[in-house]
């Protein structure tokens, strides 16, 4: 992460100062508030505001005119009875803004969950930072040879070497050339407009994303998971820790019956049913497609 | 209004409590934070909670690391640009909860707009108050005979006081017949959720409402508009003050670009342009339709 | 169902003009184009239009330039992929568009459901129709015993008759009241606008209702379980066939990843490993709560 | 444009096919379905399918149980008046659907708009094809001198010379290194959702877009508008004349009401009713800001 020291105190100013309010206070996130956690080589993500809390949850289910129920345990109870149950307005009833520095590949990923807002950086208005995200060595992934879509093993050797140098040289020289373009002494200098199109996409942009806990916990269901490309998904994992230290207790329901829950279809069930009663079932035996078997016995591990 | 010495004590608890935060506090809308502005006979209005103010908006169209620009007055500039040019993005990172309670068919007109969070008391799951909304004498309108979809002169006389008669005894015995439905000793009951449909939709209910502060101006403007009914435009009204309170830079620039614009066509703007160059147009030589004619000339009025 | 002679004659009209497209036409729901499926005493549901097929969806899913794949059976091996996988943006390239008849009850639970398209019959410029919802005896349903939320047996003997004479009298002495304010000769007449609120919520109003196949497969998902209320579920079900007709791979793959799936929480996982492991878990050795394990023990019943 | 043999043989297949349909069909869309629009050097749209016409917009504001009114003027003279007063939701009632060929730049900013389902070429999955957005001569704008956000002049000699070949170089290069990251005979391959990032964002994309009227006519005011950068502007201005064949009422009426209208601020207001009453009012009278007084001089003239 690169802060430059007028943003560092730009930072450090909005955590020092202290108000008084009559909102709702999330004592675990205000620590946290304004902080930059650092994501991949150059990114962030940092709260930049908040509304609600565990107790704002229970408050809106019961349409109540105080706070939520007396006890935190009581909340508790009731948040995961309504996550067990799949209520998602009371879960609205919460929101949360960030502020992301992002490479755009990420970003395009990003911006495909639609019922969030957003403000991005305007490289039609600004000039765009030379900061380009180089994988770590070890993030250098081949293709998948049993995927499609997916990663395999890491790049190694010579051709590890080579792919590193040719995406820190084809980022620099882009750059170079972005700023050429844009005009010296003497020169009319391209549109930014236009002069950005020259910028490869693991670039960084930088977004405010403003989403409410309901939408934020479907958003980080698809991008903390398994099959979620890596340099997205260490993001969604930077947004889980600042998620379980707002709303401990949503936090809590939301990881036993959602992130290690699991869904069997019909016809697993039906497998699941006879290997109860004492069947020993095969893929073969169970009428399960191959795939759909893999899974089936992965859920049953664990 | 009509709160229960309980629920008031609610709210003045929550009021009373003050804690510290380093987000940032609208010191306008902390004043009125919980408390209900009556609207209508029964009804209410109150903010439980908000996210952001005039500042956050100008920190987002920025993308900032800090907060606004130093001075309050840029921050109004850069505002009234924003809403000039139709930059909705920005108002969006602002965030309002309110706890509302209205009539029935008042909540039916209301929840059109879909880009809000709403959590509604449930019929299915507790008995409804015995509450009704009953106009004031002043309030009972006659259909309007020149619109379709309005109202005309206020009712008078024997009829009006019928009308009073009757809304008030059938909402009465309603009532009655609900609750006789719900059972009483050695009756099974009817399941809440059937009992609930002969209650008319004068009846009040309440919800939390959450909403961004640019999809509350477009609330704003359809609903505190003079075509709006009635019943649901002095709530309109009365979240308009509250956000007057809350973000009073883009408040002033929602008036003037919003609230007191107006809109010509293509064909109307042509009159317009006759009509500086000193031409007397009249509707026949305007070539506007009827209608449109004399929606120009109020506007030409003001 | 009551439809006019009038109204039979123009879906008559309708359904029989043949037009030439060049765009996709699902064989299975063109049959059943415009027909009104009766649902409850007066009510109904009837396709108006639809956009696609389940080839559609291959299609988008690829981004071809041409049709799908070139056989159906590819079709829906990638549209059970897709279904497994928790794809959703290729089933939102099928729209389908709804005219429905329904108590307004029923509209309030519907309409909560936001991503959709919706244009109500509107009693602010129309009167509305004298016609209620009267449930049938065996739907008369006694509150539940050990749920909050939900019926239990139905009402029987006298008390089932006074509910059935009440709801029907109240309608009817409310609709005759609605008629009276509107006004006679030589009255005023109450703003239509005014009156209706007199009207119980069991009057049916009538919308069309457009939604993309994805989120009307997430509707179906919610309002066609047995958790919903019965008067929201028989319009589900009903267009649950509709759906059927219009997109059998995707209904086919629909019930066996979705309607006859089930969820299993983290700790229910891992009870369940137990069991496969040869243990005898009972609620208490489990860990789980009561009503949890209820709902555990149900899933691996079927 | 530039189509493969076997892709216009796909669209022309398309094209080919007619089948019966009971649904509304517009008949100025039909002839123009699955054919590509060029836009820019190498991208297009092209409509894959529609949902309704004009009438269907009637229909849908009368909740009507045959086809619109008798009259196609009636038609035309309600869809005005519902435009004129800001209705919505009966033209949500038609949907379009759009298969779009664009540069990735232009690609971030047309995603902005949420309320559309789109479904994008997977670079995860597939691997891009070698085509560049290269900006013809005459678009090759400097940036503005007056406007942080906008364009100048057109670029001249041996500046605009430098510029198209640095773009042309560079697009050549990072897509040579892209194909060699992905890796030839014995080597293992980046990953191909690794090796897109060092492609630049001029590069084209495709995806399946599909939206309702009313929010197409939201995207096209803005998109179709001066202000819009002349890249996602002449998809605009494309699908603008696909509009106009596909529902002819209510293009006109989005003509007259919205593209060719202007809203005076109530400042503004103030000063064109002083005019009107024979003021010669200058932007030092106004009390307008200069910025203001040249948009308000400029409506003027028009």
């Amino acid at each position: 992460m690169s802060l430059t020291p007028e943003q560092q105190a730009q930072i450090e100013a909005q955590r020092a100062g202290r108000r008084e309010t009559r909102r709702v206070v999330a004592e675990g996130l205000e620590d946290r508030l304004y902080q930059a956690v650092p994501v991949l080589d150059h990114g962030f993500v940092r709260v930049v505001d908040y509304m609600g809390d565990d107790s704002a949850i229970v408050q809106a289910a019961r349409v109540s005119y105080g706070q939520g129920t007396r006890h935190a345990r009581d909340d508790a109870g009731l948040i995961r009875y309504l996550m067990r149950h799949w209520h998602s307005t009371p879960f609205e009833m919460c929101e949360i803004k960030f502020h992301v520095k992002l490479p755009v590949f990420v970003a395009r990923q990003w911006i495909r969950h639609r019922t969030a807002n957003v403000n991005e950086y305007s490289a039609r208005y600004s000039i765009l930072d030379r900061e380009f995200y180089i994988p770590a060595p070890e993030d250098l992934a081949a293709q998948s040879t049993v995927s499609s879509q997916g990663r395999g093993a890491v790049l190694e050797g010579a051709e590890a070497q080579r792919v590193l140098e040719t995406l820190k040289a084809d980022s620099t020289q882009a750059y170079d050339h972005y700023q050429d373009m844009l005009g010296t002494d003497g020169q009319q200098g391209l549109a930014r407009e236009l002069a950005r199109m020259n910028l490869p996409m693991n670039i960084y942009t930088q977004w405010y994303w403003k989403i409410d806990l309901h939408n934020l916990m479907h958003f980080l269901r698809l991008r903390a998971d398994a099959h979620a490309q890596y340099e997205i998904r260490v993001y969604a994992e930077a947004i889980c820790e600042l998620v379980a230290a707002w709303v401990p207790a949503t936090w809590q329901a939301f990881e036993d019956y959602r992130l290690n829950a699991a869904q069997f279809s019909g016809p697993a069930l039906a497998v699941l049913r006879r290997m109860l009663a004492g069947e020993a079932v095969t893929q073969e035996t169970s009428g399960l497609p191959k795939g759909e078997w893999r899974e089936f016995e992965a859920m049953l591990k664990g």
